[in-house]
């Protein structure tokens, strides 16, 4: 009989659980408050209630649960040591799968939410039916997750598809003369160019103000809007921002070689017209074999990190 | 009782073929031509004979032998599809490995060359007592393999570790100006700087010249030996050369995140006095919880292409 999982993204303002079937059906999700106070020590009692909840509501008893999968926004190593997360007050920093097995008698996996969300969006997402895929989240920064032959790459350190932080300018004071530093602490980082806030970056250096936005501040939606208006300071903005992913996802392929390249975050929203552009740009720096990389929009949303922790029970 | 293994490096003028024991100790090494004539018909007759001869001579028969690994010049799918090889006058394009199988009566796993001297090196060379590594082989390119959790990343479109090709400059007239192409017919490929051919471009952009060359052409060894010689202007071609490879292998490790970096090719001669540089040049890029990762020098040398083949046969 085929059986259920859970699959929980916990985040710094609320988790995201979802309740799925092995072959990656939703049946219900819900979200709960993330409670920091006490260095979280709320944080997985809340879980387990919840998930004790989850499973008596839906008519089901835990011999139905093959496992609960848990994103959390910190690294982890071999599925349960979490590292301390900075968003959570302090809390991880241990077996964080041991603790709450030991709480709801089901085994658990944990996964970084990033590394989630590429799991996921391979399983139902826009990596479906692949093994090879780079999701790239673009919103504050570029999150990155990397799936090999349908396995994360997690790296020896937990910083596996870090592409954000690649440097693409030859010294640490960059080419065009930016001292600005990331926020790993270094500067030339390709997430300074390549994200949501690289696009306001680069839309303000090149003449683009507040005045140009709907909301009285310049977001990345306002340049992508003038953009598909064909503003032609915006058109040029767009055209240099997709010359910088694109050549970021490219020297990302020259390590990876993916079947399909994802793109989620925010700046996703801009859709087919951006993924044409990043596309072309792709293409002028690639290694020749992999100019056919596909690329994709990600589909799950917000839902990818549950999905993704979930599917770690599915091989 | 333990059992045998053949290693084949097929390279367009010999076939280095090594016999190990399944923990990796070399019994005995030997090299045969390789006829490349009549589209490389001669190639797979040829290495069977060498196999069967081997087999007699050291007094074994095919039971003792868990099987034969061949190393080829041209990326593989599988472990058993081999691209055509431009370098093997076409030989390749089918699955090598099934039509070796019936030859020898053997079971047979190819892969490319490149990724099985990394798979060498991490078995008994630099990396030995890793799962995660990268090695950069400096020559007329960078080549590259990548290890993760003990398997190649051969990627979709077997290019996975082709990390010569990054692209380490803004656009395809690269920051200073130079239109040269790389060998893949695009421009700004960290293996024009990377290499020990970028090395010598480094040096005759920063006033070096064949008067600077112990033999009247300059080579990377002049570089380097005028470098430890503490020659300042070599100093400084060498200070920059590290530093295209110090951002090279940052960028590769923001992406594959691996425990070792393992430095091979004509290059890493310089030893040490290199290592050094390159690492200190790294930790200035790298993300920083990749800071630490270890640098080791390849040791195989070779070798390492037959030890890694035949490592296809050892989880």
């Amino acid at each position: 009989m085929s059986k259920y999982l859970f699959g929980i993204d916990l985040g710094g303002t609320t988790a995201k659980i979802g309740l799925l079937s092995e072959e990656g059906r939703l049946f219900e999700k819900w979200e709960i408050p993330t409670r920091i106070e006490n260095f979280g020590r709320h944080i997985l009692p809340d879980l387990a209630a919840a998930i004790e909840k989850g499973i008596s509501e839906n008519g089901l008893t835990k011999e139905d649960i093959l496992g609960v999968g848990l994103a959390v926004p910190g690294a982890v190593t071999n599925e349960k040591d979490v590292a301390v997360c900075v968003n959570l007050n302090g809390w991880g920093g241990c077996d964080i799968a041991q603790e709450f097995t030991a709480m709801i008698g089901l085994p658990v996996k944990a996964v970084n939410d990033a590394n989630a969300a590429a799991l996921g969006e391979l399983w139902q997402g826009g990596g479906k039916g692949f093994r090879n895929m780079v999701l790239a989240t673009l919103g504050t920064g570029v999150g990155g997750g990397i799936i090999i032959d349908g396995k994360l790459l997690v790296g020896a350190h937990g910083s596996g598809g870090e592409i954000g932080h690649m440097k693409l300018y030859p010294s640490l004071s960059d080419a065009e003369g930016r001292t600005e530093l990331c926020g790993c602490g270094k500067s030339g980082c390709s997430e300074q160019f390549a994200s949501a806030t690289g696009v306001v970056r680069l839309a303000r250096e090149m003449g683009m103000t507040d005045a140009d936005s709907k909301f009285g501040f310049l977001s990345s939606k306002d340049v992508f809007d003038k953009a598909k208006e064909e503003n032609e300071l915006a058109l040029s903005v767009v055209a240099r921002f997709a010359d910088e992913l694109g050549r970021l996802l490219a020297n990302v392929s020259a390590v990876a070689d993916p079947d399909v390249i994802v793109i989620g975050g925010g700046v996703s929203k801009a859709g087919d017209f951006l993924l044409d552009l990043v596309q072309a740009a792709f293409r002028k720096y690639a290694f020749p074999p992999c100019e056919g990389t596909l690329f994709a929009l990600a589909e799950l949303g917000n839902d990818a990190g549950f999905y993704g922790a979930a599917k770690l029970f599915i091989d």
